[in-house]
């Protein structure tokens, strides 16, 4: 089974709950290291990367630009065009691994999805996409797996950390710092972050000795 | 294989970065039902749970009194006296399921150990406890891979999001309200706690048309 694995994607602006710590340039290069990891472990799970993005930007994976910006209308007239299973994959799970992806796509159910944190869903494998559709924002889980009930899909959640964990906030590059091996990781102790621990609790911050590309 | 699941517990005045949404008597009250959501996982999963707790309180299950503070000192002592494997569970993990638990104590590796996020250890399956010893605060996850590679003992981490889901912050609230089904969600939401959306971010809200006991 090689499916193939959406990649939304937004090049420009990304991950703007980060930019106290980052620079637009440099959330936007972190955005495409996150990618990078994401796409290596699609591969890895022998999907086939197709990045589903806002606008055409430099790669060398197959992309599919949407004009307009409404994520969930994208990826439906994508689903409904599909021939085959397809797996939907967030671009900021730079934990991702090839056998996390593997136990989505083996699923045995018609439906494998991987909640993110905070109600979202960070991917979702549809068996057969004419029947699914789907609904992100807000408590997208919940919706997809009403969805899939809805319409007769048995859905199995996929107890996965290294896919539940999405990149928002500051305090997520811990993370990053802890267990990720790819080039999110690299990107960001090139930039001088390191794990701190202040009053009990792990957290980062970024070493003024380090090269600081900041603009 | 019939492990003994140590759980380290705290009766009294747990939980406090919660105060500001609950009470200290509701903190105390929902600090058992996540021990109880944990203790009925460990079961499910053919452990044998034993309560590692500052001081005796209400419960039938197994209790191991500690008279000191430091949870590392105590678990490292029942460490050196146990006789077959053992894990050492986090109370704080209302998501966890007996599956999720027996990928743990079915590691083929001498140590099986689930992150926890921000750096913590949320479940750590030991298999020779003579070998090892536990270093928990801050950042306990590399530590224990440090020590277990120190000692010769291979490591296998746990992939699971339910064992990584630990429940600190207000926040932390929409994982029980979302993915909870044992005693954590039925006392949240039997405090009037439902999920709300607010500029794209899914939080939870007390209704104040619920029964309110605060103190």
């Amino acid at each position: 089974m090689c499916p193939h694995a959406l990649i939304p994607f937004k090049p420009a602006g990304p991950k703007s709950r980060l930019s106290g710590i980052l620079s637009q340039e440099e959330r936007e290069a972190f955005a495409r290291a996150m990618l990078e990891d994401v796409i290596a472990a699609a591969k890895d799970a022998n999907c086939s990367p197709v990045i589903v993005a806002t606008e055409l930007f430099d790669s060398e994976d197959v992309q599919v630009t949407i004009a307009d910006k409404d994520l969930s209308g994208a990826l439906n007239e994508v689903l409904s065009q599909a021939a085959g299973p397809v797996l939907i994959l967030m671009a900021d799970l730079p934990l991702a691994t090839g056998p996390a992806i593997r136990r989505v796509v083996t699923t045995t159910s018609d439906i494998g999805i991987v909640p993110g944190r905070g109600g979202g869903t960070n991917a979702i494998f549809v068996r057969e996409p004419a029947k699914f559709h789907v609904d992100y924002y807000g408590m997208s889980f919940l919706k997809h797996t009403k969805i899939a009930q809805e319409a007769g899909l048995s859905c199995e959640v996929i107890d996965s950390f290294l896919l539940h964990t999405d990149i928002d906030e500051e305090e997520d590059l811990v993370e990053i710092l802890t267990h990720g091996t790819g080039a999110s990781r690299k990107y960001l102790e090139g930039l001088g972050f390191v794990l701190a621990a202040e009053n009990g609790r792990v957290g980062v911050k970024r070493q003024t000795s380090a090269a600081s590309p900041r603009t």
